[in-house]
């Protein structure tokens, strides 16, 4: 038997995952963590009506959802100021993520990222053969003017950029990426993931006209809206960009009971400025207990700390190691010089209150 | 500006949809359908345990899904008699069609179906620049013979069958394909879609072992489950195959709540053996209201009934297009020579009953 016969790009990809889910660390462990603060999910959760709206949609879940997501995009439209055809919902951040580098991307050719940033996207472009460019971090920052120039070097079809940054948690004022946007050459498309932007100071967003082709801007209800187990992510960018979507999309692929989920949610609010207010506290929070154990957390405009252990990557990943094996899930998604830092999200005060208890020892163990 | 460089095949693209929603139809007509009956959605609905899962997840929707579907995959390799490796659980059957074309076709690249199969496969397969050939039903039947002499003259890398099939309802004996597949050349995979296998009499589903690397079976919790909105499809094949769905696969596009429910619903037989029930009940019903119309009901063995309207396509299409306007939701998704036919699907009583009282007049204005 010679067997069915793969394409050659897919022969050389490997069987690869972005992240190890903490269901599988937890099956490895044989017992559950106590606190779950590795994925950057909202531990605070959805809006209860939000809730109320997917619980309702669970009886009546024998029927497709809407393939156009028509309702969710006309409130999506009303509450940016944009049309509808600005906007195409789609499984997450990272599924549209996978039909705009489908319809970009073919083997060989050029994409710019940052060392260090979203493997999700990485994993994407090498799935269709692209070629990634990474520049280094501008300290702790990404850093605009170093990934359009590197864009205009290589002649890249995409540039990813993500504001607040994911891992760093650094922001750049939207102000800025918009002025660097002069020297982004003008066939290539900016990525812009502002995945974390609500939990972000005013002035983080880009302010662009949303028929400007010159980038699509990433948005999602897993992070500040607290649904991450929905899959419900949207692009907002120029209709002809956005119409490619329906190229290649799966048109039946999302779940009604998130669509309808994602809309309670989206005019809720008071509750999405009640989870603002516990994400900054809990950043304090984090911050302290960095602190207490001498540490240095990083300024964060997202969901989660980046907290600096102060020594190289094996200290780091040994640190990690020891939190994970005492029931904290955290993560470090770092490249160098970043691998130094471990990144723990937000949550509520018992789950933060675990990791300061675990964590003196998870250091005392690393520096032994 | 010359804006974002699309990929030579995503240029070539039509900007499509397989399927029309209903919902599309309800905004363009201004008011709800009376009977839902057009897209094989089980109005039965789900097991009332599977509803209850998924509403109890709605409140820790702030966590992805397991990206491993370790839970469910263990269910369904019980439940098959099969090992975990053997199964890939993803965004329903549509959302594996793409990922499969997207691992083994590529520009130019042979594809065999039959004329009138799923539109949806066909969407794949163009979508990554594939060469569809077509061999025509054997009447209301497919036709294994023929697709697969077809798959050896033109060296195929798939061959697409839908057993029972959509949208003729009609079944072959699995013993019937398995035999078939002798003379399916060995480097094709066959495409076996068992959709609707749960609605079909004993016999139909193919007794393969399950690391036969000849084909993949594609099953769903869409329909006889129904679960449509919840987008859980899985693929059941060779170790091999399967694990090369991780190089592509969208790992965390698993809505959480559907995995849940699945798990549910897969465990309560009494709910799954009710619902075959009321699907053989509403077949019979829809046949009797055909027949009361003078119209010929095609044997089924799956949760809808197409009806030969006894004429030509023209015709077919307008009793639709009648039936649509009175607010009765059915469709016509057939080729030459089945175009003479419309679909309806299984539903309660009231639905049918709905379907019966505007049939006459459907089939009236048509005539005239």
């Amino acid at each position: 038997m010679t067997g069915p016969r793969y394409t050659p790009l897919a022969q050389s990809l490997p069987a690869t995952v972005p992240f190890v889910g903490p269901e599988t660390q937890e099956r490895q462990r044989g017992a559950p963590f106590a606190a779950r603060l590795g994925a950057n999910e909202n531990i605070f959760g959805p809006s209860p009506r939000a809730i109320e709206a997917m619980q309702r949609a669970a009886s009546e879940i024998w029927m497709y959802g809407d393939p156009e997501n028509h309702d969710l995009r006309a409130a999506l439209a009303a509450h940016h100021g944009v049309q509808p055809d600005n906007i195409v919902v789609g499984e997450g951040i990272d599924g549209l993520l996978g039909y705009l580098v489908r319809l970009m991307v073919g083997p060989g050719d050029p994409v710019v990222t940052s060392e260090g940033a979203y493997p999700t996207f990485n994993y994407h472009v090498a799935g269709f053969g692209g070629v990634l460019h990474k520049v280094p971090y501008a300290g702790d920052h990404e850093d605009p003017q170093a990934l359009f120039a590197k864009a205009a070097e290589v002649g890249a079809k995409l540039v990813y950029l993500a504001n607040p940054d994911n891992p760093m948690g650094s922001w750049l004022k939207g102000a800025d990426i918009v002025a660097a946007m002069q020297a982004l050459p003008e066939d290539t498309l900016l990525v812009l993931d502002e995945a974390y932007v609500e939990c972000a100071p005013d002035g983080t967003a880009v302010q662009v006209d949303a028929d400007d082709p010159r980038l699509i801007r990433m948005r999602t209800f897993s992070k500040a809206y607290g649904m991450a187990g929905a899959r419900v992510g949207y692009a907002l960018g120029a209709p002809e960009l956005i119409a490619a979507f329906n190229k290649v999309r799966n048109h039946f692929g999302m779940n009604r009971a998130a669509q309808a989920g994602a809309l309670a949610a989206l005019v809720d609010g008071e509750w999405l400025a009640h989870v603002q207010t516990e994400i900054a506290t809990a950043r304090t929070r984090l911050g302290e207990i960095a602190r207490e154990n001498g540490l240095i957390p990083l300024p964060s405009a997202t969901n989660f700390v980046t907290i600096d252990c102060g020594k190289d990557g094996i200290f780091a990943k040994c640190v990690l190691d020891n939190l994970v094996a005492s029931g904290i899930f955290v993560r470090m998604p770092f490249a160098e010089p970043h691998n130094r830092c471990i990144r723990v999200s937000c949550g509520p005060r018992a789950d933060l209150d675990a990791f300061a208890t675990a964590l003196p020892a998870a250091l005392a163990a690393a520096r032994r």
